[in-house]
């Protein structure tokens, strides 16, 4: 809370706006993803106090907006939905609990500094678990926006509204869409009394503190892992990117104890799970939030709202809200992010893919698990195919280059060979391979040189593999030397038999090798 | 089959000598393998004739030794046990089917040319596994050689025989030792009819063909699959490591099929999951095979046993069976390579001791599991932290070296960072964080030099980084400029919006960008 210390008043006219702007998207925003996630509308409305004073008083970013986003209510309703029949009481305790483990799994990650497990995750799989996400949360609030003739009237007269807002209003007067439509719909409907679902009567007055049921904790555990785990990446990631335009440095640590304090928070005030939204976070640094008291002003809003204005949600239609929530998340589907991956690597748009594809066949869940296990499989791939290349030197020089991207000259008794990457036991065979190949197709030869200038470790499976590939290449009469070893990779080199063995086959440089 | 083509009958004298000294040693092994595994006596020598002439004829060591291996019938028996009672006719029929499946297993592998897979598995991963694994085998094996008076002779006896046999009856002559004892206290037990429990009536002639029964099929898939996994591991880095002896390579995917194919036959002869061991292997290398003639050659002499003299194992005392176990296995204990890699590499020590724990924690089937999360966490860890060096120019010429290691010139606005390793999603955050706390350190400095000599690829998250790590800086009055990035990696920059806007920004050399 350094930022408080030396608050002063120039930056409070930019909180201000910024927090005011926030609680107007906010509002719908909550109550609608309250209704996503299976939750009377209230919850959304306890769930955007607490959270913001908690992040603002140990988060590290200082424009993230916390509260109810879409991806995270999908996943609260997927957990929820086995348990306890949707609007229950049961399950608003169940979703008390899931805030609350989330929280801890949160805050004991933060205890375990364990914030570089977010950079686990590649940006494809993310982006591609999002869209998979949205997609099927478009897909279910697709009935609430069809139904008897006013309800669809309302529900594609406000996603039109909402569309057209988007398109043709620029900036921040566009971001008041969601807010105007609320109120419209209300009016119309408190006037005319269509024949549609309405949210009904919202308990007024700020949330009493519960503390979590612990029914449900062999059940809940898991999902409330993968909520952690996914609200930490989306909400480090957000942070990141908007920091990144302003000079400002992220602490991954500080921002697992901030969304944990914040869903802790929401738990207590009997919400559910939250973290840090992309939208919101994005108009709160456009606003011109300079520090985290725009949360706080926020909050207070907020519960300006909830102790004087929930009598006029009474007539707001489901419909209206179910439009808000298609409009958002239907940004979340990130064609653009695509092309250019697409563009880019198709190896990060083939993760993409299989990651949105997961989500649409195995479900919110397991789709978290599926784009985890594509992100390691694809560390695992890469870590298995080290870079080697073939070594000639530059005419009249000492310095020695690739024999594909240079003109070199080389030698047909001597292979030299450079690799690219430490080497450990999962490149260890594919280095072994890849001599092996290269010296098989030199039949005069009677060295391979080995350069080891990007080599920083060799760990004991190597070791082994460098062992069992000089015996071989010597019992076929090719001699195997090493240059460019490093200094710490050599004191340990030195200590083997290995080493004992090729002393005399270690030269200081690529050059004098070639020489000898 | 190459090597039959070119057969010679030079070769014959050492095959033939080989393929007879590993039958002495078969005999017993396969005898007590098949105790261990909780299997009839016959189920041992059935796994030791077919699977070797299947491996002969497709696999690609030429002294690799196969047949029933300790680890491999501990883990039949922990698959089993839950099924039906050791010794049963349900108990054999599922370690029929067990033998098919991993034959299955291993046969598919082949034909995905997934060989590549054992080396995601390191070396002190896989040394842990079997030492935790063997001391499981001699903890279990205890029984068999204490009980009544005449056990704890024939038991206790045996095992200081065996002991001494090995200790001071060097090379082949002490791999006669297990024979020998099984040949005396036959006869002793024979004549003076002892109280203990002997192996019993062995069914005379070879083994009929049968068919597996798929009863069990959903509870030994998983079972079959690690079997194969484990089979196929051990067995590569036994012939790897023999071949490395006289140049010769082994090809894992033609060996998967050499053991999917040894498996099927195992199953087929009503047998048990076979592999690859290390210990006849040797022999079988030392006593001079050059071609698996040698197993073809193991495989008769077992038929021919089977068929002669089985009446004559009727009084073998399974004390005698278990010792020879207790001291196979106990020298997989591999203390000498844990001393070894505990001076060459802690974290490859820690490794080690951590799956040996797993392994007696939780059993062998969840040890091998560990041990792949182990080596997984290994491979995550160690892609994200890449190897980042500070640079400096050495006076009086245009390179650049570590500032660490070497006396360079540096210059207070301007700092060099060299990165080793391609920059992908794993480490981005990484190589981030480390560029912000050099860059925070300096205070009048003016730019950052990010030098990718050793980046061979940038992945959309990397790129994403980069693009935010340029932001944050230019925030802060820092430009980031770049220097010799590879063609092909400049070629993808060149056309994103980050290529773009650092266009004036990359240089050729790390001097030109020194010099500017």
């Amino acid at each position: 809370m350094r930022w408080l210390r030396s608050y002063n008043a120039s930056s409070l006219a930019g909180d201000a706006t910024a927090g005011l702007i926030v609680t107007v998207m906010l509002i719908p925003q909550s109550l609608a993803y309250a209704m996503l996630a299976g939750l009377p509308p209230q919850a959304g409305l306890y769930a955007s106090i607490l959270p913001l004073v908690a992040y603002a008083a140990l988060g590290s970013s200082t424009t993230l907006a916390v509260g109810p986003v879409a991806v995270i209510s999908l996943m609260t309703a997927a957990a929820l939905a086995p348990l306890a029949p949707a609007g229950s009481p049961e399950y608003a305790a169940a979703a008390v609990l899931l805030a609350f483990l989330s929280g801890l799994f949160l805050l004991a990650f933060a205890a375990l500094r364990l914030g570089f497990i977010a950079q686990f995750l590649s940006h494809p799989v993310i982006a591609g678990f999002i869209s998979g996400s949205a997609i099927l949360i478009v897909l279910g609030q697709l009935k609430h926006v069809v139904g008897n003739a006013p309800t669809t009237a309302i529900g594609l007269g406000t996603i039109a509204f909402l569309a057209a807002a988007r398109a043709w209003v620029p900036g921040l007067a566009g971001k008041l869409a969601p807010m105007a439509a609320i109120i419209v719909a209300t009016a119309l409907t408190t006037l005319f009394g269509f024949d549609v679902k309405v949210v009904g009567s919202v308990p007024q007055g700020l949330p009493r503190l519960v503390l979590p049921e612990t029914k449900w904790l062999a059940e809940l555990w898991m999902p409330a892992l993968l909520i952690s785990l996914v609200g930490f990446v989306e909400s480090v990631s957000v942070a990141r990117s908007l920091g990144a335009r302003r000079g400002e440095r992220i602490a991954p640590n500080r921002e697992l104890a901030g969304l944990g304090a914040a869903n802790v928070a929401s738990a207590l005030s009997g919400g559910f799970p939250v973290t840090g939204g992309f939208a919101r976070s994005v108009v709160n640094f456009d606003a011109g939030a300079r520090t985290p008291l725009a949360g706080v002003i926020s909050a207070a809003l907020m519960a300006l709202a909830l102790a004087g204005l929930t009598g006029l949600l009474h007539s707001l239609p489901h419909a209206v809200l179910a439009a808000t929530i298609i409009i958002a998340v239907s940004s979340l589907i990130d064609w653009h992010a695509l092309r250019e991956t697409w563009r880019y690597d198709r190896a990060d748009a083939a993760a993409f893919l299989a990651t949105t594809a997961g989500v649409l066949a195995l479900g919110v869940e397991r789709g978290v698990l599926a784009g985890v296990a594509i992100s390691l499989g694809m560390i695992v791939w890469r870590a298995s195919r080290p870079h080697i290349a073939v070594l000639g030197r530059v005419p009249g020089t000492e310095h020695f280059r690739n024999v594909k991207r240079h003109t070199v000259e080389t030698r047909p008794e001597l292979l030299v060979v450079r690799v690219d990457e430490s080497l450990f036991f999962a490149n260890a065979a594919a280095v072994r391979e890849e001599v092996e190949r290269l010296a098989a197709a030199e039949p005069p030869l009677q060295r391979v040189l080995l350069v080891l200038s990007a080599v920083n470790h060799i760990d004991a499976t190597a070791l082994a593999m460098l062992d069992e590939l000089e015996r071989e290449l010597a019992a076929r009469g090719v001699s195997l030397c090493l240059a460019e070893v490093k200094g710490p990779v050599m004191d340990r080199l030195a200590r083997t038999e290995l080493g004992a063995r090729m002393k005399e086959r270690v030269y200081l440089s690529t050059h004098q090798a070639f020489q000898a």
